[in-house]
């Protein structure tokens, strides 16, 4: 979009660009490493030169470590290991990652960001302890924001959740006959997927449920670990022959703890006490971390997104703007208890990228009450 | 916003240096040249050294040929002019350009753009008719995009329309008690002031005109040439200390043919008769093209931005995209007569930066119509 001078970046040391490496591949385990954090790992050895590669690829599997020092074998010796989260110190379904590091011999670890899971952390002290060189912060920005869901979902006890909509210029998510095939392109509705895969689990509420029939499975991404497909249906109305209760993907019906759910057996359920005769966000979202959500992926509609954003639980908004006009139809979002502009939820773009011919918003809560 | 990697690009030659400046240089005149277009004009010598530029600085004042004929002198002859516009053929307040240019011992003439009022072209002709060695076509794309309202508005015979809007993300211009204060940040509005400058007009509809009492004057540019202050007041029911009335710029009140406006001395008044009870906006465009209004920044509000769509007299969409969200009150944009999504009024987003923290995106209508 915005053009910028080419400026000079002063190229970056052997380290960082090993770092950086462990960064991209860390991303490669986005939406199948839950409950765990996505992490990577880049081996050199004693001269410097890259000899092994792993990332974090799903949860119970082998840590990004482990799979960089199987990669890496006796060349580890002496070498040195770029990891983008302190390693473990923890022993799960696998064993701690410190332990490993020290039984290859590893000479040095540098890592980027510090572990905050309780369970987990520790790894450095471990590490130091066997007399190994270790340093952490290198990119630590860089790998934060690779980590974002898993950090927050860690520090909030409860799931990132991403709102996605899709809307015109002038805010419609539909025509005014409700009409709204395709409000954006293809090229925004495979974003979408991306988004899909990227998560652990999508959301949508019971007037989308019954107004769009949505399926929610990822298509068109190979490999990709399907979401949970979550859908608030609080009496239970949803016909049996619905496209989300399909085996693309496994799904999740939220109900009211007294719903008449006889016409879907077989059918995982979420029952909860009704607050205001609305599924409870906060309980919602407690029962979903338990589940092992970190990632959410808030798809619609309009009124469960204005609950969600009233109830301070969007972490980020990604808006699909399609150039077109309509002055008539729905909104994108509906009713977030706000009158006065002054109490209007205020965000920081952090990006604006075309995505064939609409453009792709990306906006975090404002960290600061704005002033003009 | 998205950064690009840099790629080579030639350097450009002489020629095309020359015309890129005048396209600069026109563009000095943006809002202070109607009825005419804006020209810049760059003459370089028999060396092909730059002896003298200029440009349309107003109407009814030298053209941008006899400023840089002037600035070069004697310098000129044998040289070569670089201009914008195909020179004028026409005697008006000035004599013609094409006449100036031969009488100067200029060699060659180099234009981006052939003149397509009938009025004023031939000047190519004349050029070629005394020796010169005339071309065109150089840098046409961005002369013309230089010039888009002044040749948009001779080609339709109305004014070149921008329609500016500010909004949130979700598409409100103001919350649901209607406070709006400030919506887009400091650093839109002062944007929207250089809008404002840019124009022969601005409009504002009786709604906005009644809820806001705008002043609409461009502030806080030097040397900026006020547009004419265009208000729709159909029953004439504003007030003699209404904002838009002083004398910062000038106003021109519309309001149908019956209309008291006793207590409207002095104010300048177009009355025109009434269509479905509303000012029909073919006419309110043809009498201002007539007033010599060639572009117009449509500021407000929302039913009459509908108006101006559905009558397919929106040329340029700006929207000020606040980084906030307000689940409810009124819409950046009312009814433009569509129900259905395949009637949406679709748009080629053409750029997209930040204005401070808001995102201001422009779109011009599609030229076919998108299928998905």
């Amino acid at each position: 979009m915005a053009t910028h001078a080419a400026h000079a970046v002063p190229a970056p040391d052997a380290g960082t660009r090993a770092m950086r490496r462990a960064v991209e591949l860390a991303a490669r385990g986005l939406g199948s490493t839950s409950p765990n954090p996505v992490v990577g790992c880049v081996i050199t050895d004693a001269s410097g030169t890259v000899v092994g590669e792993g990332w974090h690829q799903r949860a119970g599997g082998p840590h990004a470590e482990v799979h960089a020092l199987r990669a890496a074998g006796a060349a580890a010796r002496g070498g040195t290991a770029y990891v983008t989260l302190e390693p473990c110190n923890h022993t799960g379904r696998t064993g701690p990652c410190a332990q490993a590091l020290v039984d290859a011999g590893i000479a040095r670890v540098v890592y980027a960001v510090p572990d905050p899971n309780p369970q987990a952390s520790g790894g450095a002290a471990t590490l130091r302890a066997a007399g190994i060189d270790t340093t952490a912060g290198l990119l630590r920005a860089e790998a934060e924001a690779g980590n974002t869901a898993w950090l927050t979902s860690v520090r909030l006890g409860r799931p990132h959740v991403t709102w996605k909509y899709a809307a015109t210029l002038d805010g419609r998510s539909a025509a005014a006959d409700g009409s709204s095939r395709w409000i954006s392109s293809a090229e925004s509705r495979a974003d979408v997927h991306r988004l899909r895969a990227e998560a652990d689990a999508v959301l949508v509420g019971g007037g989308t449920l019954r107004a769009d029939d949505p399926h929610l499975a990822v298509r068109g991404i190979d490999g990709a670990t399907q979401p949970l497909r979550v859908a608030l249906d609080t009496r239970a109305g949803l016909r049996p022959a619905a496209r989300i209760l399909d085996d693309a993907a496994p799904t999740l019906l939220v109900v009211a703890e007294d719903a008449d759910t006889r016409h879907l057996p077989g059918v995982d359920l979420l029952r909860l006490p009704l607050r205001d005769g609305r599924i409870p966000v906060d309980l919602l979202l407690a029962q979903l971390y338990a589940r092992g959500v970190r990632s959410l992926l808030l798809e619609g509609g309009p009124t469960l997104a204005g609950t969600f954003l009233e109830n301070a639980a969007v972490d980020r908004v990604i808006g699909y703007l399609a150039p077109a006009l309509l002055g008539a139809g729905p909104a994108a979002l509906a009713d977030a208890g706000i009158t006065n502009i002054s109490h209007a939820l205020r965000l920081d773009i952090t990006e604006a990228v075309r995505v064939g011919p609409d453009l792709r918003i990306t906006a975090l809560p404002a960290t600061a009450p704005k002033e003009h």
